[in-house]
């Protein structure tokens, strides 16, 4: 396996949204959660819980409850993120619920994305979905909160780098 | 300057709240902002602003605003990252400024601090401040929000890795 140097990582990390057919492996799926789980948490909370899904009848489920975005049923492996309010809310209250395990998944999320990117598969952050949905097709309890469904593969495609705002436009010295 | 491979970096960051009084040169500043800018953002939107504070009175007034957490205001440079909602809900209503914009900036502080280790820096994301207040020692419009505040500088510490849950306890198959 070939490690990429960080800002290398960084840099060329895209969101891919074809995939070739061949399989994950088991390993290689943990070295995503082993990555997402080492984020910074609020507190150390640490409110993530990943679902792996590879069963095809569950990954067109999220697929539909994902406004039908086909692509992600074509993924070998579909990771879905979810957030566990009760535990966020058992330290911090609604602030805990509402800003800090949003932040502490997304954390957990990019992590896994670009630990995705440095062995080489091609992932996407989809965050269009109904909740509600997402829940009853992953049999999720009340107070955890699907927040992310990310399909992975080997990247079929090799999608430009999106326009970014550039360090000046998003820089402010001393006060905004 | 030495770059480190990507799963060292995730695997040694830490959260760093002593620093030594060394400044921090301006080219690395900026490599942690364009690092942040490459994060993935729902629909591109890039809803990031980063607000770079020396002035020791600034960082007194972030100090206080953020619980009177005094390591804030040791540190040579203090990254304030902002949310803005008017950008977010243009493209996606109230999904937008509640869930894609924290989660697009937590996404690129992860990308900052990641950066921040590689170059041999020490950082700390703080959550816990009171928005208005650090609103008004800013001078941050209406519609954009705080949503971490980020002291940065040489480590004069090196504190052992917090307890994390395993890769075990937070995977699951298929369903919950």
């Amino acid at each position: 396996m070939v490690y990429l140097e960080i800002f290398e990582v960084i840099k060329s990390r895209r969101s891919i949204r074809a995939y070739k057919r061949d399989d994950i492996p088991d390993d290689m799926v943990r070295i995503l959660i082993d990555s997402a789980r080492r984020a910074p948490s609020a507190g150390n909370v640490q409110p993530w819980e990943f679902i792996v899904v590879r069963d095809q009848r569950i990954k067109k489920g999220l697929a539909r409850a994902a406004l039908n975005q086909t692509f992600i049923e074509e993924a070998p492996v579909v990771i879905v993120v979810c957030a566990d309010e009760a535990r966020a809310r058992m330290s911090y209250g609604s602030r805990g619920v509402n800003l800090y395990c949003i932040q502490d998944t997304a954390a957990a999320i990019e992590n896994l994305l670009l630990a995705a990117c440095a062995l080489g598969l091609g992932a996407c952050w989809v965050g269009a979905f109904y909740e509600d949905e997402v829940k009853e097709v992953l049999g999720i309890p009340r107070d955890v909160r699907p927040v992310a469904i990310i399909p992975i593969g080997y990247p079929a495609e090799r999608p430009h780098p999106p326009p970014k705002r550039s360090v000046e436009e998003i820089t402010h010295y001393e006060t905004f």
